[in-house]
């Protein structure tokens, strides 16, 4: 008899997913809640979630698609920033438990056409200003828009996180998804309100993977590598991975996991969005396992996040069981008995080495 | 009545195209009968054409498929070199009337996988040489391959163009579908023998086209818009078009037009290639009028490219005349009367202004 290995982690808590809405949302709910304690969730749904009484009722539909699968699992929905979300809104949203509004300028990924207009960025002034009396987090998808090249997009960004840290050095701000290397330098050096999320598809993917993927004897584009902000270069894909296992409480781990009908996905205008849920932990685990970093695996994949947060959770375990297995090629969507339609996994059809073993 | 602005200009000559075979084939030739006077034909289809035998059967095949739409067009069919061509080769195909061989690195493109490997490029030096002594033409797909970040592929080719060039100074090269400011500038300062191609889309496209492209309110990754080498920055944009546009007889027109199945673009794994054929000399047309440079367009369309090769052809016109007319989203391949697939043609469903009026 061979012993396989094992461990007990600390469930993770995705500091940043897309748990969409319908049918849809009933599925990806439901495998987020198997390997994830809870989960802070984007509010760019169609319609947006706006203000604190949106945020509940959307809370209430989580929990209940969760319910099978994970009881306590813990859905955190934020509102959306718009150019008319007041003072009041923010006051109102904390009362009814809203932890944190997720800001995205205008046009840079997946419905913000309704986003932050950066050039009037004063004019919301009162707004983050609520934000930082009432201890609502403000989140942020780093990148400017418009005709600005797509590589340079996140480090243009810049000079508006260092501006809103400046005017509001108690606001708690994380910038969602970083993806480069001068990103995990000014998070390292502004002061310690300012976080950084980061990926699972982040520390494994460049935009060689999104261009010129090796697959077989060719390399091809492939959309279900595309999303915001694009994977950039090794260099910065390194450096992602050296503060996610650096120990460091300002890097935790946020999925941005993204599911979209495959239909969305192979097409003519392919929808931005990597969907990991199903595969994050275990290829997280794999990651953190190579560097010989599993002892830090924890503070990334929880504890940091939830302390930046103020959450306080009872820790709930789960065990990780090194038995090789392979990724489903799409998840079947259902309304009750009837297709609706499939997504398409990271690593579809490819052998991951680790797994969850009990929920 | 109100005049319509037209004009004549030569026939272009399309110094880099992919015609394909079977059904695709013959649409495809039919099309691109109908606006160029001849063509400089990729051998890269599957199975390859490897010898001069290979060459004037496809170029038979291609006259064919011509003959209705323009009796006298002429396809140049290339052969591909691999490291299985030997100088004997080479000669025969020059007797046989081939006037270049391409040479793709191994794995840089569509069917590569039989390329030239860069680290024994000195076993093909007797290759080059019969290249260099018979006159044939060296057609390059200047990109490296392998883990080489995706947008510096090209200029880690340019190693290997100056040491062609250094050790074969009188082999006349083209460095295929340029993309970058950086490869202008190399072309322009080596010796005579080296020139240009530049391709319709890469004069209109940035990356920012293939991974955000605004369509309608959002920005899409665009499978239509993805080809090697892919575009780059603007400002690599406006070299190329500056290069075009300048009547420097080293840049020269090759579409590189590459049509797929629309179900081998719009995938999990697309296809790399634009297909510009139908709209290529109305864009460029367009964009020369644009620039205030028309009376430049015939030099880069059809007569540097023809004096590089040194092919003399009896100048035949057709008539441009600015008439509006919108492009067919698809184009349906048949085989006689069944449908085979359909192929998608650059800026499908859109409006262009200027179109041919005769063949």
């Amino acid at each position: 008899m061979t012993s396989v290995p094992m461990f007990r982690i600390p469930r993770p808590f995705d500091m940043h997913t897309h748990l969409r809405q319908g049918p849809l949302m009933r599925l990806v709910t439901r495998l987020t809640a198997r390997h994830f304690d809870g989960a802070i969730v984007m509010p760019n749904t169609n319609p947006p979630i706006l203000t604190g009484e949106d945020a509940c009722r959307y809370q209430s539909d989580i929990m209940r698609s969760a319910r099978g699968a994970n009881a306590s699992f813990l859905p955190l929905t934020l509102i959306k920033l718009t150019m008319e979300t007041t003072p009041d809104i923010i006051i109102q949203a904390k009362k009814l438990g809203v932890v944190a509004a997720k800001m995205y300028p205008v046009g840079v990924t997946t419905n913000s056409a309704d986003g932050v207009d950066l050039d009037k960025l004063r004019e919301l002034y009162p707004t983050f200003k609520a934000m930082e009396d009432t201890g609502v987090i403000l989140c942020i998808h780093g990148e400017v828009g418009g005709d600005v090249f797509v590589l340079d997009r996140e480090e243009f960004f810049f000079e508006y996180l260092r501006q809103l840290h400046r005017d509001f050095p108690t606001l708690r701000i994380v910038l969602e998804h970083i993806t480069t290397k001068a990103a995990v330098d000014l998070v390292r050096n502004l002061g310690k309100t300012v976080a950084a999320s980061i990926t699972l598809h982040h520390l494994f993917l460049t935009l060689n993977n999104v261009l010129c993927d090796p697959v077989g004897a060719g390399e091809f584009l492939r959309p279900h590598h595309a999303c915001r902000p694009y994977a950039k270069r090794p260099e910065d894909r390194d450096a992602l991975v050296r503060a996610a296992i650096s120990g460091d409480p300002k890097f935790f781990w946020g999925t941005d996991s993204a599911p979209h009908p495959f239909d969305k996905k192979e097409a003519d205008c392919c929808a931005a969005g990597v969907w990991t849920t199903p595969v994050a932990l275990p290829l997280l685990v794999e990651l953190f396992e190579k560097h010989e970093a599993l002892e830090r695996l924890a503070g990334f994949s929880s504890q940091f996040g939830l302390a930046f947060y103020g959450i306080k959770r009872r820790t709930r375990m789960l065990t990780m069981v090194k038995r090789a297995w392979t990724v489903p090629l799409a998840y079947d969507v259902r309304n009750g008995a009837k297709f609706v339609t499939k997504i398409v996994p990271f690593r579809a059809g490819q052998k991951i080495s680790w797994k969850v073993a009990r929920y």
